[in-house]
């Protein structure tokens, strides 16, 4: 049995403290947080488990094997540091943390500790990812072309982070899964349309050196949710629409084929086909389920967690690169790769 | 009566002779095209209307008052010059030529000789954008604060010009009608997945002096078809869906507000509100054919057109500017106006 | 303070304990049902709730002021009639009892012993129907010609009820609500594609004197899920998507008018005119939560629920006569209005 | 070379005599029509056709062998046997006649003199009903369940005909095509909201002595047009959109499953399962031309066309029928099949 202690009961702590508690192999044996109120609703709906305002409680208390923390992310590297420091293993929200350095730094710190560290990258354990990821593995869409990503609604304002941080990590943690290379440069525009606030429009572009360019659209000013990533590959083409209730992923086989027919090349020569199109059913478990249970495994099997420290560092270098470039207007960022 | 020459009988030559056969004040005089089964198509449908192989056959035709060019875009330039040294008015499809440095070079001309000149921007005349143009003149959305547009679908590829010049063009030109300004930087990215051949997929910023940000994303590799704007504002947002075949333009009542509130500042500065949303029943007339009667209306009574030669040498600044930021990975290339 | 007791927590229950857990001038003060591990987890949520397996424990408790019933269809008349028995107010789930006849006694017996009698028709609270309503008595829509529905969706299969009974007793609930006037006969057909079960399709007409017609399409056996509504007056006409995020209701300024235009009348003597639509901002207050106030406000200050007994005694008669007719495959049954 | 000859060139007749002067095989010979405005516009876009006022100078032509009749249904007995007596084919619009009786005396009439007679139900020769009976007849639906129609628009208002001979026409020939069994009754309802026109609201349910049962929703007087098709069988689910502009036809593989587990037993007998949904790529070829080359094949090869007289007949009967138990508020109306 692993015990799990969680700092920070805010906006997605709730969402950890009910999975962990209902997750085989995991006892949730304290929470966090520096709002009392906060405690008395834990305690209210997990009267065992422990509250407290001090965090150093949890990574001082021995029989605490593990530690989440989802606090806001300026906080991030050091609660992550001091648990992975107290010999923990350590469950971190994404973004990891504010800049690729501190993220290295906590990758070399576990590595060092010999201890597990994931970070919350949900969406990789959604059905709808996980099928994508099965797809391309599978070879079916062949050579991919390009990923094209739309994420914008109505609000919320987040106050101190972009909205690149917020909204394009998720495509960000995508990428890294789908694809087996990463990009080499990126473009970003974007504004922030009231002074003193982060960015809450962003356009990011990424370029690979195999062709494939990838596209995210993040905006908190929009009148319409919109949640739709299209994909194309050299056979097949796949939509991505996460608000519909069922038939979030459709595969299409359709693609752009080239001729040597004198006529047509008169007009152009690229031609395309359609054919079939095909939804397949997607397992609706609850991607932090899913997660949680990984986590488990991981600890006690020493895997190495679908969404590691490499993964979260790689995410946050992009929000880096992808920020910078926004506030040059697009200026080209080069990506330094260091396998 | 004014008669009228259409040289280019190919894609959209149809649309533009079918149009002003039927236009009150217009008289189809004759259509050149290269190709003899074109114009034994153009005899079977307008028995009456002269057809010639020979284009110079028009300009010489001292009864024909006014020119259409409807050839692929490189021919445009010299086309559409020697109809003005001719002494003929000018209807000259979109885009207006290959450089922004000829497109001025013809309404330098048209000036000179005191001919119109009007560049086919169909779009500018339909009911949906002159509706938007009424809203956003009426001061309903308030200040404007981004564009955002979606043109994806699967082909044609174009085999002499690229996805910006095919579809950001309609943007472009929209952009120039609904804002009074001009952006002032421009950054692009994209790319051709087909060695030797344009690009087929781009993403396009456009940077104002006041703030205001606009975006296309344009592409001819996607499975699905989508024509999409958004624009927001500080008062009001709109959709426009170009594909819905009713209800195309939506304006919502929402938008976000700023709070001094101590205990939302926590979280954030920026709240937001939602109300009613309401779709305007829109003219449903042709915009070909309303653009047709304008082009009348411009040389009876020497009107300046709603798509002037100005707004179409700018639309060629934006796709000159563009494309060679898409070959810079999103650099950013400042736009000079010269007003 | 008014004391609730709740018997029956399966299905619908624990949403009713729930809300009356949260509403003002309410305290939940006992549970009753069969299944001790239903109880369990009543006793695990709210700790401070009496639990019972032994219903009549909540009768015999003088200072419980209200029951709530919540168990399958074929008991509601008999735990209802208890309830008035023992001098409690009735709150009771839809559709009311199983018998128009058994309703109409339960509403008499709440008569006499001056008693509040609610049932459950939580739909009538949702900001849609609410919405609905203001329309319809504003007058916008003028003489009201139609009102058709459609609820399918695949599974849940009811053990005891038909889909009418389960489904089309929303329609029922809502035609009441909306209209002034009573159905005088119901033609229904339908069928059950598997012996031994209950109908699990049914399509339902309710003829009106004033020449309203209304039609319900309901079923158990569809691929999709669809929850739709058009009514149409002489002014104006509704569509309501109760499965859209948002713009659930959406007024259209649509009609028919007559013509005496000789050249129209030759073709036909109806035309018709479009305008704008709009989409009212709706009350996303929670249902259950405003019926649970209503209920309140009903015992404090003796006022006459809008789903009152009345109301349900006639829905009750309505499914049994669809379900008459349907049996009978279309058959006509009048209905007879008792004012 | 088979010559045809028009007969009515009002709402349809353009389409088929533009269909006809296409198809191989066919020769465009003449048109009849009372309006001498119809024939000038016939004569301006087909010159070397002849046209007539009087239709009989097309019976009369010997060196015509076929007669497509497109006139108001009222007309089509009459012009249908005067075309069979003067010995051509018979090409006839639907609904095929206004009473059963004259449908089976042109069905004779063509038998006797062995003449093709087809009816130009159009809706089956589309790529997506033939694709649903490609599908159903390969039995992947398993055991059919239901059809479920709605077909609502607002307008256009019919003079002389109902809704149900308007509308729900096209899904009584899809059924007699989908299906290898008639309809043993009928259940309809149904009014007219303006005195003195036809009925423009409908509901109208068939019943099978298989067990399948079908309805179909149609309607004038809708704000929003709908044309879609749900179907279910044992094994897999059916849905036609025909107003999409791809994926008209989803195929699910979803349906209802029965258990024997006593603890399911004890809420319901009935599960259900989902699995994958596919949209099968539809042929695009226009419905009209394929009817056509097929008249043609009949003609030629004295096949029985697919929409032949007999079909036709049903079809007028099931009209009868519907209209009947309309005006009778439901009435079952029993249907002879006379083999």
């Amino acid at each position: 049995m692993i015990n799990i202690g969680v700092i920070g009961y805010g906006y997605w702590g709730p969402n950890l403290v009910r999975n962990f508690a209902e997750t085989p192999g995991l006892r949730l044996a304290a929470v966090a947080d520096l709002n009392p109120d906060a405690l008395k609703t834990v305690k209210r709906r997990f009267p065992a488990v422990e509250v407290t305002q001090d965090y150093t409680d949890l990574l001082n208390n021995t029989s605490i094997d593990a530690i989440a923390v989802a606090t806001p992310v300026n906080t991030h590297f050091e609660l992550g540091m001091a648990a992975l420091k107290a010999g923990k293993h350590l469950w971190i929200e994404k973004p990891m943390t504010q800049t690729a350095e501190e993220a290295r730094r906590l990758v070399d710190e576990a590595e060092k500790r010999q201890k597990i560290l994931i970070v919350d990258h949900t969406f990789i354990y959604t059905g709808a990812v996980r099928k994508m990821g099965e797809i391309i593995k599978s070879g079916d869409l062949g050579d991919i072309y390009y990923y094209d990503s739309i994420r914008v609604n109505l609000g919320l304002f987040q106050r101190d982070v972009n909205v690149i941080s917020d909204l394009a990590v998720h495509d960000f943690s995508i990428l890294q899964y789908l694809l087996e290379e990463h990009p080499v440069a990126i473009s970003a525009s974007g504004t922030n349309h009231f002074p003193g606030t982060p960015e809450n429009l962003a356009f990011v572009t990424l370029f690979y050196d195999s062709g494939v360019i990838a596209h995210t659209n993040v905006s908190w000013l929009a009148p319409v949710k919109v949640r739709q990533i299209l994909m194309g590959g050299s056979k097949k083409m796949i939509t991505y629409d996460d608000l519909q209730p069922s038939e979030k992923i459709k595969v299409y086989d359709k693609g752009v084929s080239f001729t040597d027919d004198p006529d047509e090349i008169q007009q152009m020569r690229v031609g395309y086909r359609t054919g079939d199109m095909w939804a397949p059913q997607l397992d609706g478990a609850e991607a932090l389920k899913l997660e949680s249970e990984h986590f488990v495994d991981c600890i006690q099997n020493s895997v190495t967690p679908q969404t590691d420290g490499v993964l979260g560092s790689r995410v946050v270098e992009l929000i880096e690169a992808a920020t910078r470039s926004m506030q040059n207007r697009g200026e080209t960022i080069h990506i330094d790769i260091q396998e």
